[in-house]
């Protein structure tokens, strides 16, 4: 069958069921059922502290078949996922579902556990590295399920993503189970992504390196939802921890495009008092907040807030009075964690409240404008920010679908042609987020403005920007570049990428 | 039957339902299940603030025969229960279940919703007033339901207490409904009893004086909880909102009383570094803090935490140092509430988090000491702080059975005599939280300690303090006051006293 976007997907997919098919952004709103949660009470006497990860698992019965799960806060300085799974597989378990709200280029050990058998199926919102190649060359049998980080709280907290064990790494912790992010060696901040499943997991192990005295505060994670803690000598590096590459891009053609889409979102006439913005942490996107801040400042403009994962630069603009508040769901630098102990402004938010489609409003929802990038456009403005164009699996929505879902104008700023590949063009290798979530798409060569946004195209008229359709943008990058030869792809789904809501939008194939 | 205290309880009690009796603090420990929630998701253009009260009422279909709720951080200064009662009765809407954590004196008007069929039930963990002595005297044609602080989270998130819908009044809320309670003409501070209704009430309604804009921070309630908001011109009475009864006694016995208290934690054993401690915000109970405060000081011990409902009291030992952190379910005054804002190791927690025995751990298991009072006390150290000796309710639980349950060393303070009639007797009216929770009471004339305590009284040989057989200090109190006549009560059961747990450990009849 044929979804609405036009992606053939089957009926139904081995090791993974039948398929829901994407129906457009807002189709599946309504009457929502969060699942009930099993949990074993904890009696004043009982101890919670395990010497070692060997009475972990024996006290949370781990078995074969299981569901386990981890955040990525440690992103690619993790230790935490590798010696669990290592562990896992020393005791001789095979069959496990991972549920990881991502995975980076140092978790390429689990290759070898898909090879053993100990991992035969994982769930993931964003996966880069050997892991997400060795998957995308078909390494495991069952597809990989792709969420968004709002999908994955969704799928956790209804019940569609049910997990036995949650693995969570946990920078500070005391002996009852209290978490934060935000001390000891591995500190990364916020842990807006292990929320859900603190909340929702049968059992509820933290990982921690930094075993403080009791209570350890603030707490992220509190302790009614935590069943043990063990130490480990260290849960993450902290070199791969934060990020170092937050820097505001020098490339001419990216600060082009940056000016053009601070542009637009003034012409917009959302740049005002009591205005919110997300952006990334590329190069570009923050790029574009320069402009913004600069607009702001000489324009006095107070907005209400700035979110999503949160840098330095955002907390400058913060400090600056530019916003009122941050919501945070994860930092990506010193400077977040230092400014989210220093002021209850910058807020914590869960996953589920960032983007969560399926409770009574997420953070998404109050955005007036969002930065986003894409690896490929189609000109319905469809986005792949899932696989290359080579189809190796490179990334995932992350927060992508769901910004682009809540906020009034959502701009993807990106170059036209990248490693001489066009960006936009007639089909794209997986259909991330659906167009009708993307409002405008600024390149160094033209704007494309989605046609049923009539009242920006209206407010864009008196402008000098340079608006184009979509197909002229493309005619001209397949001019630079040429038009791209189509990959061939066998009938192998080695991804179905499931809408925030759970419904597919596309599967990814095995390229020939 | 007989539950295992010896009090004499139906089977099944005609508006409350099947009973089952009280066994033992911690019978009931084991696998438990959170209930499923049900919630309307809320899209980016739905809109959630309501013109008025009808229009609430029309949103959330409300009508008779449904479970409302309401928290008690605004105590005697609340207008909001009035005002949404007054609203339902005024709609012709009959047969309503009022769930409110708590009811005080100005909650009169309910009378006259009682007697017309308005309300037909009442859940709640504590009452005082006119509102109790009706009820007491049989106003209400089904039995009152009382919980403890820990039992009513418990009930809400098992279920076993469904709300249709909360009504929280908002000292602070935004356009999307995120809460707090520090800021305000009707600022109260934490709203640590509102979080469970918040959670999983079938709709959540904010009431709010103070609409602020978007995002109200420090979010204490999510707007991933709350359906919509409706802006009243007032929903509270400052005066009546904050104690201004928080003053350490200044009678001498009272004073005896304290020093007593203090000797016997100090010879505990328990009053030294890391120690955690809760009071309540009664005189003598403040006295004990000052005590300890005195003790702490010179000789150098830092504890953990100070837990509860917070005092300007506790908020000064934190700032001196002798608390590392407080954990705050209620704000009991101006002070507790500033410092609630300025620093993060003065933090907020759900009722559940405080006191619920059915989640992986509350904060009163961490509990070393907990000095608590009583109207009166059996031989058998059950503690009534339910009923007065005339039979008429006059409080309830609250936290009492819980903190009692969790500490390490509950002492009960408290003078032998009250109003010519003894506190310690042979029976007592009510049992609310049962003798084995209790270690020790001290009273003017002596102190008696749990039989079951060995260790304690073991360790207070050492002391000269005066240490007495329950039995002794009840025939003291008896000479002093000659023995009370038995008062008689009729079969009619107006309140059934649950334990934490969801057993009934006692029943209030009218008495004749």
């Amino acid at each position: 069958m044929k979804n609405i976007l036009g992606r053939e997907i089957p009926e139904y997919i081995e090791g993974y069921g039948k398929v829901i098919p994407f129906e457009g952004a807002f189709k599946n709103a309504g009457t929502k059922l969060k699942k009930e949660v099993k949990l074993n009470s904890v009696m004043p006497d009982n101890e919670k502290v395990l010497p070692d990860m060997d009475s972990v698992f024996d006290k949370v019965s781990l078995k074969d078949g299981m569901t386990i799960s981890f955040h990525h806060h440690l992103r690619n300085g993790d230790n935490v996922l590798n010696l669990v799974v290592d562990a896992i597989a020393k005791r001789g378990i095979k069959n496990i579902t991972l549920a990881a709200s991502a995975l980076f280029p140092n978790n390429f050990p689990l290759i070898e556990h898909i090879k053993n058998g100990v991992i035969t199926k994982i769930v993931t919102n964003y996966m880069s590295g050997p892991i997400a190649e060795e998957i995308s060359r078909g390494i495991l049998k069952t597809p990989v399920i792709m969420h968004t980080h709002g999908g994955r709280a969704r799928a956790i907290e209804s019940g569609d993503l049910h997990i036995d064990v949650a693995f969570i790494a946990a920078p500070t912790a005391d002996n009852y189970g209290n978490i934060n992010g935000l001390y000891g060696e591995s500190a990364c901040g916020a842990l807006g992504y292990a929320v859900a499943d603190a909340q929702c997991a049968d059992m509820v192990v933290a990982v921690t390196d930094n075993l403080v005295p009791y209570p350890a505060c603030p707490i992220e994670i509190s302790q009614i939802y935590v069943d043990y803690i063990v130490k480990v000598d260290s849960i993450g590096d902290p070199d791969g921890i934060v990020s170092g590459t937050t820097k505001i891009t020098k490339d001419p053609v990216g600060l082009k495009i940056a000016k053009m889409a601070s542009e637009v979102m003034v012409a917009s006439g959302l740049v005002k008092n009591e205005m919110s913005f997300q952006t990334g942490a590329g190069g570009i996107s923050l790029a574009v907040a320069a402009e913004l801040r600069k607009y702001m400042k000489e324009n006095a403009i107070v907005g209400s807030f700035a979110s999503g994962g949160i840098t330095g630069y955002l907390v400058d603009m913060f400090e600056e009075g530019l916003f009122r508040s941050l919501f945070d769901v994860q930092c990506f630098d010193m400077q977040a964690i230092k400014s989210y102990v220093s002021t209850y402004k910058h807020q914590r938010m869960s996953a589920s409240m960032y983007a969560n489609s399926d409770n009574k409003g997420a953070v998404v929802n109050k955005l007036d404008i969002v930065i986003l990038g894409a690896t490929e456009i189609d000109t319905n403005f469809n986005v792949n920010v899932t696989t290359g164009s080579d189809g190796t699996i490179m990334g995932g929505s992350g927060g992508h679908s769901d910004t682009a879902a809540g906020a009034k104008l959502t701009i993807i700023v990106t170059q036209l042609t990248k490693a001489r590949l066009p960006i936009i063009k007639d089909n794209i290798t997986t259909i991330t987020t659906p167009g009708e979530s993307i409002d405008v798409i600024v390149t160094e060569r033209g704007i494309a403005v989605n046609p049923k946004r009539t009242d920006i195209i209206e407010k864009l008229k008196n402008t000098n920007l340079p608006i184009r359709k979509i197909g002229e943008l493309k005619d001209i990058a397949e001019k630079i570049t040429g038009k791209p030869e189509a990959i061939e792809f066998s009938d192998e789904i080695v991804a179905v990428i499931e809408y925030r809501d759970g419904s597919v939008i596309d599967v990814v194939r095995k390229p020939l």
